[in-house]
């Protein structure tokens, strides 16, 4: 999420910042009680992240709840959760610390419109034995906060998205020990662009744009210190959804790979198909996309496209659009790292490829164009991050909040 | 046409530029031969026009070829040319004073697809005995200009298209006994909401948002100095070329009337249908749009969408991100005057009225939208005023280049 220009100082609002009335009720040493799970709700996709303690001692095994235990189970035992839940096993951070703990960080993710399965999933597996609480950002976590509570009994503790991104981003790149963050090196060279990593350890300031549904833009001075200076409805919602009418494609990875066999330049408008060459007043060359779509207003031409060259040409649209408004706010925030996050870019080369060719090109070479491996989990991450120091701030100022659930105790675990 | 981001400084290059060597044959008093006609070629449509003398002495009728007569009286008895010509008769600026003579000036379109037929008409009426040349501007001009050349024996004298358009834009607004420009009033509201006459006649500096098959944003600082800041391959075309793939439509005119009827809201995934209400943080109100076409990834909610609402959130999403990207540029370069132009904009109150709004709303009422009657004709105008000063311009410098046809006579009226 989400669309157009606004801009916010983060010290205006903070509605979702945890309060000790709706406490969680903490575990040892200031955590909260396990589970330990941060999750980002979003417009498309819901991201999860899982903390697995690895350093169980066999007194704490003896102790440990068999709700608890099956949960770790069914979600570290597996890849696949019903028909659409995925664990990204190449993403997990294993061995960290975490909390006082050591252990593993998964990342896992399932479709929003599938949060009913979800809830029944976690009812099914007595998660509300276990926990009265669990903590959410996205808007989601507003949308589905009554349905948690009335289904499941859990009280949704909500943390604002954009607070959990740049919380979750400066976490992953700080704790991943392989490179998190990365770039195409010579991206205007089919052959010789590469991946290559980036050192992000002093990245102030930079710009942050997040692709998921729709798209935010934000400015970060500091690790505290970020602004939202814009946001487009094009983003990557509008991809699948325009992918899935146009293809008849129904899922975001048959899109990607119907784009990756096709040539949008059968779609697209080019400045050659307008002018016979070059645009050279304006430095316009042939091949830049004067209206994206533009060729598919003729009807001897739609009759003779393919799906692929559909699904490239949507792609190639979307991604422009975006790498364009991209470039105008470093422009105009005078910024020269643009770090590209969120679901959108996942499994998706072609798009970052074409961002950092066009964040090169345009900006002569001025910008850069970054990526991070953990792509659209930071969200879901900056939330597990607040469970932890909340509960911490938590038994600082103990909770007066009565409480009758069996997962009331603070030994539990 | 076109797209994306460059800026060039017009004072860099004017490859287009008139040269004597490519003499138009003057007319009297330092006019160029009738008949007179700008033309602007576009990826899309072309814009011709006409100005017809009114003023015609009898002796000047007996003298009259019968080939400049029979055109004059084509153009000016019909309203519709072929298939698919037109001329937008409530646009006819009528008794105008031009280039010394009292008359009409025409306004005329037709798809550049058409250009064969285009050429055969110019080749039945006799045209190239008339004339050794045409002006034109827009892509089409250097694209066509062998086919003008091989196939009627015309040369094309190519003037730049935004160098045109500027120029096009104040001459129209100067000499419009109508007001040219206009705005929304209230565009906040749907009731209250009406247009109202602006005058233009100190505008500096503003932005031209011109919106053809693509989009090119321009800052104008001066009648003569003026820069391309930015430009968008999402435009007219794009709008078009979606609307005939996903409804099945086949001309602008539908496009639009499909619009007007349908409802963006069940294609577009809203910041309501993600919080389940407002995103207050960030001051997004629930219905804004957070990601376009956003629930048509959803097969249940695809199968159940109508013509009209897939046409209207088009509409929506293409004339949105054109007025962010406006926005944007306004603030970057400190302007609040904002002039939307461009054959997208025909038959397109919808489009009007949402730029109104979303330049007022987001801009909190500091800028304004402003539009004018003759939409996408400026280019073919400045042309046209080209064609006038260039012929002046050769008489003081008269034309070295030989002429073996019979159009060359310089008394030829």
């Amino acid at each position: 999420m989400t669309t157009s220009s606004t801009s916010t100082s983060k010290a205006e609002t903070n509605s979702g910042k945890y309060s000790p009335t709706t406490a969680i009720i903490h575990g040892e040493h200031g955590t909260p009680p396990m589970p330990w799970f941060g999750m980002d709700i979003g417009g498309t996709l819901t991201k999860l992240i899982y903390f697995e303690p690895k350093d169980i001692s066999v007194e704490e095994e003896e102790q440990e709840r068999e709700s608890l235990k099956q949960i770790r189970k069914y979600l570290t035992s597996n890849v696949a959760y019903g028909k659409t839940g995925v664990r990204d096993e190449h993403l997990e951070l294993k061995n960290r610390e975490f909390g006082g703990r050591r252990g593993s960080v998964h990342f896992i993710r399932f479709p929003t419109s599938e949060m009913d399965a979800f809830l029944q999933m976690a009812k099914t597996k007595h998660f509300p034995s276990l926990a009265r609480s669990i903590c959410a950002t996205g808007g989601g976590a507003y949308k589905f906060e009554e349905e948690f509570n009335k289904n499941v009994n859990l009280e949704l503790h909500k943390f604002d998205e954009l607070d959990c991104l740049i919380k979750g981003i400066h976490y992953i790149d700080r704790h991943n020990p392989n490179c998190e963050c990365y770039y195409y090196d010579q991206p205007r060279s089919v052959e010789a662009c590469e991946k290559r990593p980036y050192n992000f350890r002093n990245p102030y300031p930079y710009l942050v744009v997040n692709v998921g549904s729709g798209v935010s833009i934000l400015v970060v001075y500091s690790p505290d210190n970020y602004r939202r200076v814009s946001g487009s409805s094009l983003g990557g919602g509008t991809f699948l959804g325009l992918c899935c009418l146009l293809t008849g494609c129904e899922t975001f990875e048959e899109a990607i790979d119907l784009a990756s066999e096709g040539d949008s330049k059968n779609v697209d408008k080019l400045v050659r198909d307008i002018y016979g060459g070059d645009y050279s007043r304006f430095n316009l060359s042939g091949d830049t996309v004067a209206s994206s779509f533009g060729n598919m207003m003729c009807k001897e031409r739609r009759n003779s496209i393919s799906k692929p060259d559909l699904a490239k040409a949507t792609l190639v649209m979307i991604t422009n659009n975006i790498g364009s408004l991209a470039r105008m706010c470093a422009v105009q925030e005078g910024i020269d790292r643009v770090v590209f996050v969120g679901n959108f870019l996942r499994v998706n080369v072609i798009s970052m490829k074409l961002l950092a060719f066009a964040m090169d090109y345009w900006s002569e070479g001025t910008m850069k164009a970054l990526f991070l491996e953990h792509e659209g989990y930071f969200g879901a991450m900056g939330c597990l991050l607040e469970l932890m120091s909340s509960a911490s701030a938590d038994q600082e100022t103990p909770s007066t909040t009565s409480d009758d659930d069996d997962s009331a105790s603070s030994t539990d675990l």
